[in-house]
């Protein structure tokens, strides 16, 4: 069949779809025993590590709207969430599984698009496709993926680590992908090449902190780890509870990205509230002990390209407070989805 | 809160759902490292194990309606198509993962009876939950399910062992369930106890066959093994290719459930014409040597609730037939999802 932007996913059987998968997804582990065309993958765990398993879904209208984002960045971002899911646990990415739910509407360039963002990723971290299912959907595109990592049992990050007296840090900035969408929405015409592209690129295709949080498993550097997927406010209230801590936050010290920085001025909106607050950037939040600070160093000379900062301190006090001056800014609460506002 | 029908899920936060989620499902398997509430979970594998994973969703308007099909049986049917999955591949379920797309305007009660629907079955074959994803859905109330099992790695079961010679073997009954969403969409009342009620229950409520697929793994009793989901024709169509194979199908050795037999012929339809190509029993088909045949009689005798019927012989000539008499019948085609009829 010659495939024109007309052709929909409704003129293809579920066979010829699942074989149009597999064009993309050509990397098999080599601990894969059965892989795709059973009813069921079949994997093998190497000794002495353990399986790290999350599941995270974009819905359409709900997590994106097919306006304001292509769709190779979908299938791109789809994959992107749950690998930084699994960086937060200090685990590296080894299978995905891709449960796509098509719009009898959606053209087959469409889902060629998804296909390949989705491949773009995964192959950059030699992640095998191992299973997946496609449904027609009466109602929104949805991305539904399982990603399946691997851990040394003693490597495992988790939320609930952090200490007082810890030092709190954040990988790379915030506020970009927030400003990022709005951008995209506002501006319809995109220059590429200017100074708001980096917020668009940061929504639209956010790079999962994958080898940092490998890293950050060695030797146990960090405490405990979190990634930033619902936003600053909430990583760190999620993070303090599993813990049974609090935070100070010092406000200066957190890094906003400079184009959101410039677009919410624009905007008349507080930089920081915004950045705070809004959720999409997949950054990884994590604590130090004293112990490891000389680690954690060894561990930013190792990651040049991202900035690791020092925003704040765990306290034994259960709440959490951003300080500026001599200030202690009231903290905005963090976005939680699906309630309606 | 107060719950009464009229309150909806959009009137709780993910935070509250997930919570509610919890309730249902409390048991946890002691190989569960980190369980639900961290960015992922973490689990470990048995020595001399590996892992199987599968992944099925059930979609609103394309898999079930919400007029035909209770709450309840929502939740336990989209987990029983995937432990079918796992059987099929000679596993013990283990883990799953739910990733719910509710509709707004669901009732917190249909809610709660799609997650103990979920758990009736899970806790049966305790099957932890270990991980999933709330969203809304501004369409079709969809539940995905990641399962994931653990298998000896000699005792796997794939579709691609049969050998000509092998002796073909069906669990249980077909045309079942295609009866029973008939019967469920056609008359209205129910009365419990008729001679339906079984067809309903097939449809409703399938018993994937857990003990049977790993029986049939233990001594590689079967060479061959795939799970019915898609209907008796897909399913030894799938299982003869892979293989490269034939089969030869023995018209009536092949067990029609009696409800549909009755029912099919009421309604001017060929019942074995029906039973064939329809979807939704969750059956196992496998092959068995005839070196196995001794080893198949002690399943069997271990297995007393569940029929075990051969019906047919897996040639080397790739075509498959359906034997009746001194008559060869055409095959009707298998059910394949999505496409446009």
């Amino acid at each position: 069949m010659h495939i024109t932007p007309e052709v929909t996913v409704a003129e293809f059987g579920e066979r010829a779809l699942i074989a149009r998968i597999h064009n993309y997804l050509p990397y098999a582990q080599p601990s894969v025993i059965v892989g795709v065309g059973d009813d069921g993958a079949v994997v093998e765990q190497d000794r002495g590590m353990v399986t790290v398993i999350t599941t995270d879904a974009a819905v359409e209208d709900i997590h994106f709207t097919q306006n304001s984002v292509p769709p190779h960045d979908i299938g791109y971002k789809a994959l992107a969430m749950n690998l930084s899911d699994l960086a937060a646990m200090g685990s590296t990415p080894k299978y995905a599984l891709l449960s796509l739910m098509l719009p009898s509407g959606l053209s087959v360039i469409s889902l060629d698009e998804i296909l390949k963002g989705f491949a773009s990723l995964g192959n950059r971290y030699s992640v095998s496709l191992i299973g997946g299912n496609v449904t027609q959907s009466s109602g929104p595109l949805i991305i539904d993926i399982t990603a399946i990592g691997s851990v040394h049992k003693r490597r495992i990050l988790q939320r609930n680590g952090a200490q007082p007296g810890d030092c709190l840090y954040l990988s790379g900035s915030i506020g970009g992908a927030a400003a990022g969408l709005e951008i995209i929405n506002k501006m319809k015409v995109s220059h590429g090449s200017d100074t708001y592209d980096t917020c668009r690129q940061r929504y639209l295709r956010p790079e999962p902190r994958v080898r940092l949080g490998t890293l950050l498993g060695r030797n146990r550097v960090a405490r405990s780890c979190i990634d930033l997927s619902d936003g600053l406010i909430a990583a760190i209230s999620q993070l303090s509870s599993s813990s049974g801590v609090g935070a100070a936050l010092d406000a200066p010290t957190i890094p906003i990205e400079p184009g959101a920085l410039k677009w919410f001025k624009n905007q008349g909106v507080d930089p920081m509230q915004a950045a705070l607050s809004h959720s999409d950037d997949y950054e990884l939040l994590f604590t130090v002990s004293s112990k490891k600070r000389r680690s954690l160093e060894a561990i930013r000379r190792l990651n040049k390209d991202i900035h690791i900062t020092r925003i704040g301190t765990i306290t034994k006090n259960r709440e959490i407070t951003l300080k500026s001056g001599n200030q202690e800014i009231p903290l905005p609460v963090g976005y939680e989805h699906f309630r309606q506002q």
